[in-house]
């Protein structure tokens, strides 16, 4: 049988509600007390329940987390600073991978709720769901429109597009075309694409940008690619609107026997420890993902704690910096 | 005000022990009152609590994830799989980034523990950790022996090294080199070194293995690498017992001007999909990370749900294979 607080009150020699209060931190106790219920607890092996607590406490400290796949770089390295931060600060992480399906996210969302959660980072494609749903805790979503009520933190995407394609041009590529996500989705994203046009047009170069429908699905990628390929074979520079969209490019090209840097040129966006780790020669706008995370948190805090939420800004872009590699 | 389940009672015009016995399922219940019960649920808007639920059942539901970061694909990948397998199991998972530090893993260990969790899974290298704490509840882990009630589940380490040792002897390479983690550690993944000696030594060649002593700092492996290539500077064949040292293995080699696969040929071990993305010319001994997780999440239910733990295999090897790239 565990033991629970009546029995460390018992051994104690206080009330349990002293000892709750001292779990808690509640109201006025002395060092003696403390000390008391401590040694109590020790010598009971007792484990507090945070469970009990939380429900006690009308908090859980607990923060839901639903993103695509941690077996994503991006996003498992998103993960990793959001639950250091959420830790930092004495909040628990329960984490959701929804594979970017409507369905589950739907699922976590309301398993979550159940839960009690003091609120929810999110990111997803999926704009619709989150729309839907009431609102009963702060939610803060990653690089992703989600609904008027939901703050939005990411890169400053319109300063990497301009870093990119400025990059390329500075390097002498005269056709350049862009590879981009899906631009139905309402995503800040879309804003690399925006400064990557407004820069081709202020240069008097005109802009191509190829679109990858579906995110995240490889076949679809590669089709693009081969497209590009094969529809601009004098394609000299190339700014992909992620780091795999970039990788899967300079492989196209090596097949091609295209050669990187010297006929081709290649940017990518995101710049993860993984790809530092197995493809460090891509240049790449890199993602200031820790302070992302930081931001995000942070904004998330606030509105938990505060209840006046309209001094939370609704969006916020972080500078990124362009990682030089060996593919300019 | 959240609506309470006194208020759905009320609305359904049943007793609040008849709303809790709807939400638990339990004791029976006829269609028209768990419809009646349903309707008031949905006319308030009531989200059932799932603490107050599992303080009730004595069950949380709740499994605790301990890695060192998903910021690395492979735990990334894994934590993926692993989520998504307990949440088909209705088990909920917080997850816990230790950076591989004891200091961490014993207060996440803590935490964890006051939160209920009915079961973790853990991945860590610090034997002595998990040794000393009591298990007040089940564990395993993944690719380590952390103590002898903790049943460990990997992939086959000896089948793994004597497949890529095996494949660059038959690939013509005479000398060839074993990179490791710290042999210090107690972890089945020395196998893959005892493998890599045993071909050699069978075939009469001398085995040579460098080990790099602190896992996880790239600092230390460049300066491996790089002794590698000064102290012996004819080799012909790389074994690097993960994916990202043969990342960096393949980088020193191009700075060094040594062609890949003509002068030297390289096999390393994982085989996530960042890797699949990033560096799909790696020759490389993939893990089965779907099958690891879902035999871990097995493992454990069985432990959480059955009392007679003797039945629970200690080890479990499941089987690799060799993903054939450009580097052999």
């Amino acid at each position: 049988m565990k033991p629970k607080i009546s029995d460390v009150a018992k051994v104690a020699g206080v009330s349990p509600t002293t000892v709750s209060r001292v779990l808690n931190n509640r109201g006025y106790l002395s060092e003696k007390t403390k000390k008391l219920v401590y040694r109590a607890m020790e010598e009971l092996d007792y484990v507090p329940n945070d469970l009990a607590r939380s429900l006690y406490n009308q908090r859980s400290n607990l923060i839901g987390l639903i993103v695509p796949t941690t077996s994503n770089p991006f996003f498992g390295e998103l993960a990793f600073h959001l639950e250091n931060i959420c830790d930092s600060k004495g909040f628990k992480v329960m984490i959701c991978n929804s594979s970017n399906r409507e369905d589950k996210e739907m699922k976590y969302w309301d398993m979550l709720s159940r839960n009690q959660v003091d609120g929810m980072i999110v990111v997803s494609y999926n704009r619709g769901v989150f729309n839907e749903r009431k609102l009963s805790h702060p939610v803060v979503a990653i690089d992703h429109y989600l609904s008027e009520q939901i703050p939005v933190v990411g890169s400053d995407n319109y300063a990497g597009g301009k870093a990119a394609t400025t990059l390329l041009l500075e390097k002498g590529c005269k056709e350049i075309i862009h590879l981009h996500g899906p631009t139905s989705l309402n995503t800040p994203a879309n804003l690399r694409k925006k400064a990557y046009e407004d820069v081709m047009c202020k240069n008097g170069v005109r802009p191509i940008t190829l679109e990858v429908n579906e995110i995240l699905n490889k076949q679809n990628q590669q089709r693009v690619i081969e497209q590009l390929f094969n529809t601009y074979p004098n394609v000299e520079g190339i700014f992909a609107s992620d780091d795999m969209l970039a990788a899967s490019v300079i492989r196209e090209a090596r097949l091609r026997n295209i050669e990187i840097p010297n006929q081709l040129k290649v940017v990518g966006y995101d710049g993860t420890e993984a790809l530092q780790t197995f493809l460090p020669q891509l240049t790449t706008v890199q993602q200031p993902i820790e302070q992302i995370a930081e931001t995000a948190i942070m904004k998330l805090v606030e509105m938990i704690e505060e209840k006046d939420q309209s001094e939370v800004s609704y969006e916020t872009r972080l500078p990124i910096t362009i990682k030089m590699g060996e593919t300019t």
